[in-house]
């Protein structure tokens, strides 16, 4: 059997099934054959030493705004010194100037006219510099500026929900290798989104309580701040994916204050810079999971909004595009005890 | 906008959100902004003269069985001269010694022991021959293998759903390239496969007709053969995915029968050829989507075999990730005029 060749400081040697809470889907665990949990690395790192090309400028460096798609708005307001700036996507995939149609339905589906906003948040002005070179505060400024422009879209009602996004590295889907995120403001409630609020309500319905709330366990745990913890899934889809979760309960992501922002912003600076360390500087998404803009009062008790890390390590193939049942070959508590201990030099 | 750009010969110029009946899922269609439908080609295509490491030998090769995992069945049934073998996976996802456990719940979520077979199906001898290089005859002795291989399994009550599929080209998940696919029998219904049931079922209860034996549509047909035919799903989550649709209704992909099986391999390699011509020999993934193997009756007359085809062309990234929701840069209309006029010299 592969599995008897794993860690033998891990004490999972068995493949496993699990399902937790929030997202309501099985999960393989299958345990690394030759590898363990502390040998995974990235094979196709980022340089960290950036080459001769990295830092010819591009459309998203300062001095280039006029390549770029219409400003929305930029951080500190006025002058050509900016630190960051939101502008449209030049390529969106949905069309801002697009009327909001009715969704009509044919034999073979549904339609619904491409309407939506696709942004893009250049987090820094300067080519080479990376998010996680940025301090809490400068990191905090870049979730403030997501927030900013969530409230912006969320005054037309046809927008139902919003996704903000990152991808780092030309594998992990960046076109760009100027550090940016994307927000993307669509008409529908994504089929994760549905899920999740499913899942988490009968989670409230059963316990009285937000699922969350509730989440943080010892073994999972990575880091703590003020007021967010860091933690691996209990059922997470992808080897050393992490979740970062407010303390505190909150539904929309959008609600975060300047003090809380920068208190983010650390966290996510120290999980990134534990990441790089760890698995060889991999490409990387991370997603802001919050809840459906007009949710309703009964709604905001049972969502709690968090942010979810995925290292690019492997790429799904087959099985989990055919089932949706993902199998991840590291452990959630093994993940955990590789990440709590990693040093990251202050 | 980006969108002006598309191609002349496109009717779609805007961006479009659909549904369809099968998936029930929500996919942007979002015009390609620089190319043309025919213009899509892999950049990282599988290089169809082989190098000179391709041809040598590997476990999967005549005469290296001994390097295997146990053996399950060879096609013909005996001697050393082997159409076909199907064994062990070496590095199973579950266990077949595992013994099935109960579910049991915390308050993270739901855990159950990892029982189940995880095999493999080498698809010819010799390591330079891909799939689409055999005959349709030979092609249906791979999918007959498959269906014999799930029947065996499907003796197990524990076992709820078998997952046939094949990567192909390292980057669609393949660790071997010598030709192969894989079975892997799980003891849950995989949730793409339950959201796959309701919908269906939902079809079903309003127009009193199985949804796939209605999908037949000129603008997504690609081809047909005696018992089989070739279309893009109205809603494709992928550029130029392709699904093969049996003409007769039935629940599961393991009633095939022999010759069926020849006219599958026909269309199948039909498929794989003008995918290859059109694509520039794409990595690619293919899915065999059946029904659960305990379906209960009022189950057979509405779920519907088929199988996914899907170029790898581009990956997934954080918006995809994050809500569940695809983009695609092709219309299926057009993605299946592209596929329609592809001519394969026979």
């Amino acid at each position: 059997m592969a599995s008897s060749s794993s860690s033998p400081s891990s004490n999972h040697q068995n493949p496993e099934l699990r399902k937790d809470i929030i997202s309501n889907r099985w999960i393989i665990f299958s345990p690394a054959r030759s590898k363990r949990p502390s040998d995974f690395k990235s094979k196709s790192p980022i340089p960290s030493n950036p080459n001769p090309n990295h830092n010819q400028p591009c459309p998203f460096c300062i001095g280039h705004e006029h390549e770029c798609a219409p400003e929305i708005f930029r951080v500190p307001p006025d002058g050509p010194d900016w630190n960051l700036r939101v502008i449209q996507n030049l390529y969106p995939a949905l069309s801002r100037d697009l009327r909001f149609g009715s969704n009509h339905t044919n034999r073979s589906g549904s339609v619904l006219d491409g309407f939506g906003f696709h942004d893009v948040v250049i987090e820094t002005p300067v080519h080479s510099v990376q998010l996680s070179d940025l301090s809490p505060r400068e990191i905090g400024q870049v979730f403030l500026a997501h927030s900013k422009r969530i409230k912006q879209v969320a005054s037309n009602d046809d927008i139902k929900y919003v996704q903000v996004f990152k991808n780092h590295g030309a594998s992990a889907g960046a076109s760009m290798s100027h550090s940016h995120s994307q927000i993307l403001a669509v008409p529908i409630i994504p089929p994760n989104v549905s899920t999740r609020l499913e899942s988490m309500k009968s989670y409230f319905d059963q316990n009285g309580k937000c699922c969350l709330c509730e989440s943080q366990s010892e073994n999972l745990l990575i880091n703590s701040s003020t007021y967010f913890f860091s933690m691996v899934p209990f059922a997470a889809s992808f080897p050393f994916e992490m979740w970062i979760v407010p303390q505190y309960h909150s539904a929309h992501f959008h609600e975060l204050d300047d003090e809380k922002a920068v208190d983010l912003g650390g966290l996510l600076k120290l999980m990134l810079q534990k990441m790089s360390l760890q698995l060889n500087n991999p490409p990387f998404n991370f997603m802001i999971h919050t809840s459906p803009l007009h949710a309703n009062e009964s709604e905001l008790a049972y969502t709690h909004w968090f942010i979810q890390i995925v290292p690019q390590l492997s790429g799904i193939a087959g099985f989990e595009m055919g089932t949706g049942c993902y199998i991840n070959p590291v452990f959630p508590e093994d993940a955990a005890k590789v990440l709590r201990e990693v040093n990251v030099a202050e």
